[in-house]
């Protein structure tokens, strides 16, 4: 069996060697004039500044929890959370360094050819460069941890053998926490980065929005505005490491959910094989490696077509759809194969189509990623009704503009909750608890495409912001406009992914947290007062975090808008272009702000359910995880779709869709002032919901064999 | 043991009798001038055509719901809804009638006397009837149910024989069904004259401010604008009939599910006498008609006081605290003396501490009232931090406004759910879930006080009105003003207790639910699929209904609008003052718009969770109400908290707390689009999901033993 590891590894050879290559034949094109090369350096010396200092931080916090993991559950996990730790990070680093070469050389495409199907082809294959890497990294952290812990170390062997390993502590300390803590890794990175990029371009955006537009008039990305770079750099750290890592973490998630369900099921069923285990934990890694294989044809479509036509958004939507259908194919394959002289044991773990349960699974995943991004899509485009309703209550100023975005977003809720519903019910009925970890896999099997596409969208951005600053012609600004504003879209669609699958994957890992501590049924009465009140807190809990979050945001942004000012009153000739604005001092605002200001919310979502472990128990975090992820599904989908809509309601009077109300009309204001306050919540509060379910699920899983025994309660007695 | 039901027997009589008392002594008080006669006329005009329309429609609806009620539970189930929905609608009209008397007679006493005590004395003279008749009705309405259908028809006995009597469907149709009806009685007004009354009075606020405030800069209750007169309507429809309703369906809620949960111990204990049985369902029914006695006595405080202090907080205090401190002398003693020989029991119903655990139980209640509702005013109140941080944010405009009160509104659910969650834990270790109900019941068992007190303030702005309009001295202005300012403290409180006591009362009645249909331990597994997606789908329902809501009162808002704007440009010489404006027209928007928008929520609360019980069955409803109870509690304190501080930064600004910026800066326009945006969230759409949640466990605790029978999934057998 192990030796179907290869496929995997071929998979992972080749997405990073494609990814290399990708880096480097972009690295080498021309960065255009003088002036591009300037602004380009100034937004790249800004980001790896912020991301070196960033690093150093979590790698300070990453000891302290690797030391605590080696002291207190076992070395292995440890060991698994550095490599964890260390593949998220690198993945985010590697996409945010192309992602700020990138840039200049998509404006400098454009200014060259004028040509808009060979400046998607630069800016995706910037994109392509984060993508790979994702799910490259991804795979190759799980290969070694596998290979490493789980063969050479015996750690698989020993769950055969139904031998837990024991550690000084006297808990179980086997494979499945080592597994933990490679996830564990991922999230503590991606929690940093999506939180402290988070508020970082949301801070710097909006103070340069709040000072710029608002009360200077000029345009976005004007060279005049002293926030423009900072604002700039914030799309790479944000959009594009943070994306990154955070999608490496679902990924990881998923997978690694569905390997330890495998092991947990052998554990509490007798009879199983251990060849059956082994095929339950690798399904879910080859069901990823095929969907990288996948992924690469469905990339490389764009990226050798000849001639790509100047349908920027179907070019894209054929490489996903690519991607999406190989997937389906190599799951179906590998399903098929894998369990197909396994049919003594399919009861045991709830399969109801045979070797097919896993593929259908895993299909229910996809399927209902698709239609909630479609979703998505329709409650945040201009094109449909929501929208174009927000647009319209701008006539009556900003209070009904911001009203009826809070409605449309509340509203907004309910099918893709529904549809989520479906697809894990559908997958436990044909696969068991199993089948919704496939799901979610599934769901991610392509994400090598996904984060590709996420991630040509913020290249595009910046690439415009390039063209404005460096006073380039009107028509290359059009050129990048038109992929930015494909780029809104996608990335939409790439919300209701993260959401989704964090939310599937959230679910898998409080299965493995339940199994963990249960003995016999895997159950979690929510009407025990104890869960009960963990569910009610829990509940509460996403609101607190993005309460804290949108204040942070406010905060750091407040300190922008000082700074704005200041310069607009102390450095005569600013306004008129005749004297240069001080960039850096923004760039280090923003960079300081967002550094204090994500301290708060991520200790609270490390810490809530940590010491909550400790004083209330098992039952109480369990409580938490599922009150947590309620709600968190909800905020993220109400906060993605209120914002998207706000923003696009604000491009929809600008394209002059109300007749007669345009830019610097009563309602355009008014609809700025809706884009505005959906800023932080659609790229700041959303996806850190999508981190702050999982990195509470995982972290319970790693901890739960020591909280269940050590509580301040049970030592109670009560 | 029955003998005891004449202690309440006696303080309905005496609240009925009080209630009427002050009702007579405060209508034949005088009216002042003809033009103040003459406008509290309309008001009083338009708010009973509104609510009698209204209660056309409900009696409809409820006819229907009757019939099915008789075909399909039983024919005493039928009988007792009606009764719960007279006894319901009965107080919420008897109230808004003497608030639409007691309004002007309280501006005219300001007038003659100029005394802030004795103008004081009528408005809460008037708030009284109000809070007497909800207390005083809904008990009437319990001892005629209990008497009637459990001691004459015997229905009690069936149970104490566990001869659970069954109808022609061959299901369960016992008094718990009975007294599941009542209930459902009065959620059906509730829901009706919360959301419509809520509509209606927001529609017409915003109406006239976005209008009259911004762009024809008249002041608030101005009679040039065509709106006023409605907007003074709505106060009594929505802030008087609403909120007696729904306060009216807790206090039900609570009692009763404290009866039906002694009915299901006693079935699911074999050993327990029926003498106990008696007493388990007696003591919610004590414990209320105790408090109302106490009630009795701190309202008397401050009408009888020959002279009230200028404190009117502190003297409203004063009453609460009276009320309440005698609430818990009462139950002491109940509780001491009703369980004093019953020691063989207590542990098969959970108490810990003997025969104290019901009235320790209720202590919990009481306390976590109080608390929530300090907790409330400290993030409402421009006293403290939060509310004075959402003002000084709006020196930078709307937008941050905007985000400040977002972000204060998340951060304010979790000390009241934590406050919560001890008082379930708390409840629950020293009454078992039985506790849970006495606490429920605990929190309201002063309701006739905090009613009186809650009313005493839309009587009060009404009072501020009817001054304004009918153009009387600033100095009568002053008094109201005053007292409507004490008003607004105490409605957050007010909310407080509202939603902690919908969200105990509706874990009771769930707890019921679960009784109803599990045979041996309740339970609800919720990483069940089925009740994990109906958790799901339940947590997204109160995200639609509050979308639902916000957007009826943007539509019907916006029709206010235009027919202000018309009238404006059409009636020459109107903003001169020169010209009337024509009130009746804006009435009528006012009350079709509300009655038409209510109808699409209203039916989403009923039928969500009947078709999903009868589709999915009774698994995914546990799983709804819980997901839905969980995510309402967190949106209504988000909404009132974050509505009420936004209503409050304004007011700070107004009153000059930002130095230099008062009426018309900037921040104080930025102000107003965050009240404007606020009003809905928290009038409309925090109260109307304390009914949600309630009628949602009440509809499906009637309808458990049809649905947990017949359902599509399990016909399917899935």
């Amino acid at each position: 069996m192990e030796i179907l590891l290869i496929i995997v590894g071929i998979a992972v050879i080749l997405a990073v060697a494609y990814a290399v290559f990708n880096f480097f034949s972009v690295k080498k094109m021309e960065e255009g004039t003088e002036r591009m090369s300037e602004i380009a350096g100034a937004i790249r010396v800004g980001a790896n500044a912020f991301i070196r200092y960033e690093l150093k931080i979590v790698a300070i916090i990453g000891a302290v929890i690797a030391v605590l993991l080696a002291a207190f559950i076992s070395w292995q996990a440890a060991c698994a959370f550095i490599i964890g730790a260390v593949m998220s990070a690198s993945a985010g680093w590697v996409g945010m360094k192309i992602a700020t070469y990138a840039n200049v050389r998509v404006t400098n495409r454009a200014r060259e050819t004028k040509d808009l199907g060979k400046t998607l082809k630069v800016a995706f294959k910037g994109g392509s460069v984060m993508g790979l890497c994702v799910a490259g990294f991804a795979l190759l952290g799980i290969i070694i941890v596998y290979l490493i812990f789980g063969l050479a170390c015996g750690q698989i062997e020993d769950i055969a053998n139904g031998n837990v390993q024991t550690y000084w502590t006297g808990l179980d300390a086997s494979f499945t926490m080592t597994v933990s803590g490679y996830a564990l890794g991922c999230s503590i990175i991606a929690l940093f980065n999506r939180v402290g990029g988070g508020i970082y371009t949301k801070a710097a955006d909006m103070g340069a929005d709040l000072v710029g537009k608002t009360e200077a008039h000029i345009p976005e990305d004007d060279p005049r505005n002293p926030a423009t770079i900072a604002d700039n750099v914030g799309d790479n750290v944000g959009d594009v490491a943070g994306l990154g890592s955070d999608l490496l973490e679902s990924y990881v998630g998923a997978i690694l959910s569905g390997v330890i369900l495998a092991c947990e099921l052998f554990l509490h069923n007798a009879g199983f094989s251990s060849e059956f285990l082994t095929k339950l934990m690798l399904f879910p890694i080859l069901l990823a490696g095929g969907g990288l294989l996948a992924c690469l044809v469905g990339i490389g479509y764009v990226l050798i077509k000849p001639k790509l036509s100047s349908n920027v958004h179907m070019e894209l939507n054929i490489a996903t759809w690519i991607s999406a259908a190989l997937a389906v194919v190599a799951g179906f394959l590998l399903s098929f194969f894998i369990f197909k002289d396994e049919d003594a044991f399919y009861e045991a773990v709830g399969w109801k189509a045979a070797n097919f349960s896993p593929w259908l699974a895993s299909v229910f995943g996809i399927v209902a990623g698709i239609v909630i991004g479609l979703i998505s899509e329709y409650y945040t485009s201009y094109d449909y009704k929501p929208t174009k309703r927000i647009a319209n209550a701008s006539k009556e100023g900003a209070a009904l503009n911001i009203t009826q975005g809070l409605s449309n977003g509340m509203i907004s809720c309910m099918l893709p909750v529904a549809v989520l519903a479906i697809a894990i019910f559908g997958s436990y009925m044909v696969g068991g608890m199993y089948g919704v970890a496939c799901a979610a896999v599934g769901m991610l099997s392509f994400v090598a495409a996904t984060v590709s596409v996420d991630t040509y969208g913020p290249i595009s951005d910046n690439a415009g912001g390039i063209a404005e600053m460096s006073g380039l012609d009107e028509d290359v600004r059009e050129i990048t406009d038109k992929l930015d504003s494909v780029g809104n879209t996608t990335a939409a669609i790439g919300k209701g992914f993260a959401i989704g699958s964090a939310a599937l994957a959230a679910l898998s890992l409080m299965t493995s947290y339940l199994y963990a501590f249960t003995e016999t049924d895997i159950m979690l009465n929510i009407i025990d007062p104890l869960t009960l009140c963990g569910a009610l807190c829990g509940a509460a809990l996403p609101f607190l975090f993005s309460g804290m979050l949108i204040n942070a945001v406010a905060k750091a942004a407040r300190k922008m808008v000082d700074e704005v000012r200041r310069q607009f009153n102390e450095i005569p000739g600013i306004l008129e272009g005749e004297a240069k604005p001080d960039y850096k001092t923004c760039i280090e605002i923003s960079s300081q702000g967002s550094i204090k200001e994500m301290r708060f919310p991520c200790i609270l979502a490390i810490c809530f359910t940590v010491l909550s472990g400790f004083i209330f128990g098992a039952e109480f975090v369990g409580g938490i995880l599922i009150g947590a992820t309620i709600t968190a599904i909800m905020l993220a989908l109400f906060t993605g779709n209120a914002g998207g809509a706000w923003d696009n309601a604000k491009k929809y009077i600008e394209s002059g869709g109300l007749k007669g109300l345009g830019k610097g009309s009563p309602a355009h204001d008014a609809s700025v002032v809706g884009d505005t306050v959906g800023d932080p919540l659609k790229d700041t509060v959303g996806p850190s919901l999508d981190i702050l379910i999982k990195i509470m699920s995982t972290l319970s899983l790693v901890l739960v064999v020591v909280f269940s025994q050590y509580n301040l309660f049970s030592l109670l007695g009560l």
